[in-house]
This record gives C-alpha cells, sequence and structure tokens, in this order.
C-alpha cells in the first residue's frame, strides 16, 4: 500500500455538448480536481473549468488522434487515485447512458478506490429538446427507448426497439441506412417520422428530418456526420410547431476565467 | 397588445432532487427570473436560488394541497410572460421526460410567447446511479426504456415493455403489485432482478431490491412511498457490487444565501 492517503475518483457526466447544461457539483469537482481524465465530446468551455495546474489527460476512444483501450483507462484512475490525487474523469452526456461508467465504477471498486457518480444531462433527451423533439408527449409517447448501434457483441433486439413509442439511437453517423433498414424490417412503419440530429446542443447542431423510409438518402445528402443521434417516433412531428433553438450562450452568460496553460498536459 | 414587451418563458428542468444535480443555465435563470413557476419534485435549496423578490407559484398536480390543472398552468405561464416579466417554469427532473414540457411549450407557442428548453437531469438516470445501478452496461444491457404507468388514455404497451433489457418506470408507488405482474404476464423472467428506489437522490433516498416476483410484497413491508422508480433488468444485479451512494452535501458545497419572504408568494 501507498503510504499517501487514496483518492477519489467522480465519475462525471458533463452532459451533452453545451457547457450551460454542466451541473454544479460537476462544476465545483472540476475547479479542485487535481486530475481530469476526458473524453473528445466534452466542450473546450468545460475543461477550462478545471482548476490552473489541473493534469488533463486525454483518453478518446473514438475519432482521430490517440487511442485509449477502456482497460488503460481503469488503469490510469486507479493508478491517479493511488497517488493520492482527486480524479475528475469527465464523460460526454451521462456516465452510466452508454458511458461505460459502470465498467470503471466496477475496475475502482475491486482495487479498492473510492468513487463517486454525478449524473449528467443525457444527450439522448438534451439533443431532441434543442431540435425540437419532446422525447416523451402526453398521447404520443409515454415511454422512450435509448439504446445504441454499438455493441459488444450480440445484435439490437431489433422487434424491440421497433415497437418503442419513441426510440433514440445513440450514435449511429456512419450506420444509417441500415438502421433504418434494420427497424422497417422488424415492423415499424416506414412513414414513421423520423430526425437525425447532428452534435446535439453544440453550436455546430444540424437537424435532418424525414420519415424511416427517406432519412438515410435525406442524412447523406445533408453529409451529417458524428456524432449524430437517430429520433424515430410521432414526437418527430412536433418538431414543426416548437421549432429548432440555438445553445445558450454558455460563454457570454457564465464567463471563464481560462486556467493557464502552465502545468496542463492534454 | 400590451405595450409591454412580452417576457419569455423558461421551461427548466430542476433535476432529481439533489441540488448539486441542478445545471449552471438553470441556476443563473433561477437568479434573474421575475416570476418562477414550480412543482413539488423540487428541492427547497433549489428554489432558494430564486433571486430575492421573485415571485414563486407552487403549481403542483400530485400530492395533497392545491392542485392545479395543466390549462390553468398554461394560463399562468401565458400571463406573467404577456406582463412582460421573466419566468421560470422549473419542474422535477427534465420537462420532456414526463414532465409535459411539450404541452407547455405548445401552448406557448400558439400564444406567440417566446420559451426556451433547459434540459435537466433525469431522475430515471440519476436515481438508479445513487442506488448503485447503471441503466446501461455493457454486455447486460445495450438499451434503456424510460415509461410511466400513469398514461392518458391507453394502457402500456406491457409486451414491449417486458422486452426491455433495462426497464424504468416512472412513479410507481401505489402500483406496484400490477405492474410487476403485468410485466411477469407479458413474458418477463419473474426471477429478473428488480428494484424500487424512494425518492431518488433525496437525502431520505431509500431502495428495496428482490426479483421481479417478489419485490411488490418488499416494498410494501417496507413501506415504500411516492415518488418511486421501479428498475427491471441483469443491471440491478451490480448494486450488489457498486453500492449505494448518499447525495451530494449540496448545502455545504453550494452555499446558497436565502432569499428574504419579503414580496414572496409560495
Amino acid at each position: 500500500m501507498s503510504p499517501r492517503r487514496c483518492g477519489t475518483v467522480y465519475l462525471v457526466g458533463a452532459g451533452p455538448g453545451d457547457p450551460g447544461l454542466l451541473t454544479l457539483r460537476a462544476a465545483e469537482l472540476l475547479g479542485r480536481a487535481d486530475v481530469v481524465v476526458h473524453d473528445r465530446l466534452v466542450h473546450p468551455d468545460v475543461l477550462a473549468r478545471a482548476r490552473a495546474g489541473a493534469r488533463l489527460i486525454f483518453a478518446g476512444k473514438e475519432g482521430g488522434g490517440e487511442q485509449v483501450s477502456q482497460e488503460e483507462i481503469h488503469g490510469i484512475l486507479i493508478q491517479q487515485a493511488r497517488l493520492g490525487r482527486q480524479v475528475v474523469r469527465l464523460k460526454g452526456g451521462d456516465p452510466f447512458v452508454f458511458g461505460r461508467g459502470g465498467e470503471e465504477a466496477l475496475a475502482l471498486r475491486e482495487a479498492g478506490v473510492p468513487f463517486e457518480v454525478v449524473p449528467g444531462v443525457s444527450s439522448g433527451v438534451a439533443a431532441p429538446a434543442y431540435a425540437g423533439i419532446p422525447v416523451t408527449h402526453r398521447g404520443l409517447a409515454g415511454s422512450v427507448t435509448f439504446a445504441t448501434g454499438h455493441r459488444a457483441s450480440s445484435a439490437p433486439d431489433w422487434s424491440h426497439l421497433a415497437s418503442s413509442e419513441t426510440l433514440v439511437l445513440f450514435m449511429t453517423g456512419k450506420r444509417l441506412v441500415e438502421t433504418t433498414s434494420a427497424l422497417i424490417q422488424a415492423g415499424r412503419d416506414g412513414a414513421t417520422p423520423a430526425a437525425v440530429v447532428e452534435a446535439g446542443t453544440w453550436a455546430h447542431q444540424r437537424t435532418v428530418e424525414g420519415t424511416l423510409s427517406t432519412l438515410a438518402a435525406l442524412a447523406e445528402a445533408a453529409e451529417i456526420g458524428s456524432p449524430a443521434m437517430l429520433i424515430v417516433g410521432p414526437v418527430v412531428a412536433l418538431r414543426a410547431q416548437l421549432g429548432e433553438q440555438a445553445p445558450s450562450n454558455a460563454e457570454a452568460s457564465h464567463p471563464v476565467e481560462r486556467a493557464s496553460a502552465g502545468g496542463r498536459h492534454s
């Protein structure tokens, strides 16, 4: 055992992108953490809330650049905590909604490292909301299913997903053709309203709307990229009345004193 | 038309209870709103962030005390905005996850009143998280369904709900017997791990765990009340390893200067 007292690892949701959707607890922990281990989908204004001198470690698993495996991430979290440091593990959205936070929590428990979970605003609710789509709505959808196309082993239960009143599918950027086809094959009406939201709640958020049959071609024509979210169900039609909403101008309303670059590794 | 410039209505999620899970944007808007229209499931420390002199209007629809209909709430929001006031409509959890925010947004749109949606941390993710249950987990649950037992008209699609990898059912306090029976009748294995969380993320949070077959009796014996949330699926078993977590001590970490009572109506 190290003579130092073990630090705590905070598994923190950074919210969907818009820095105004960070929680007070997350902001507080960022402001006093020694180490921040973050992934790619965290807004720079959120990272800028880390205290000056905090060490920032990028541990993204997608997109270009370095790739860090899940096991390596566990190793980093455990090692840093055992050095007596307070560690914020910062994830886009919520740590337990396709964030692999459960695996990290189990690894920490097994290693005897204390941890705390700080839930965040999920992209699965906020991205549709900014696009003018309430994921539930009286009379239209009394339930909503969140799913991901990226699965460890088995294929998704398309029949279950197709019968969702509202279906929100994470990270479908490059699989929209196969996903929408699979849902139709599993029995969902091709005329069901559907939308894809790219970079939901970020300044460059874009939405393409159509039906389950037409959406993939429309999204391809619009060159919708990643990260993206597919929303299927009658609630999508409410968008025509509710309209899109721009991200809150978080820079203006929450001035952040940028921590100096000294002592940082990002 | 009033000569005054119409105010904006902010449909704001207050998060699940723990005041540390309020968003920065919500805290900012509360600090400058003229009127706060709130429901029953909002923590007093969150309400205390309203600026001194703000008018607090209770518009709860459940529990004891006054009952305010959804149409009356629409009327209050529209009237206050037309008086030129900045209005925060504060709801437990997220406004679009069984919060009836979509109906309020439509009513405001129809009345020509500008509005903005501020998503919140959903109780459906945070209450299980505090109880040691990640709603998704690699290899155990690649999707999660959020549903409510309280429906406007038609019965829930029990067959769809029963086939959810993880099912989170809101507000099942008094319907646990019929809900768990309906899921078993619709084909879910009675041996599936299940838990009910009362007052998730609040200081008085309580969790009872069992299987789909045994849970209702266990919850009754423990006198689980409302608000409560039912969680069904293999992820519930992770609780044995992850353990419960207490709400963050938000009072200590986010000192709030309590607004004086003068000029307030609550």
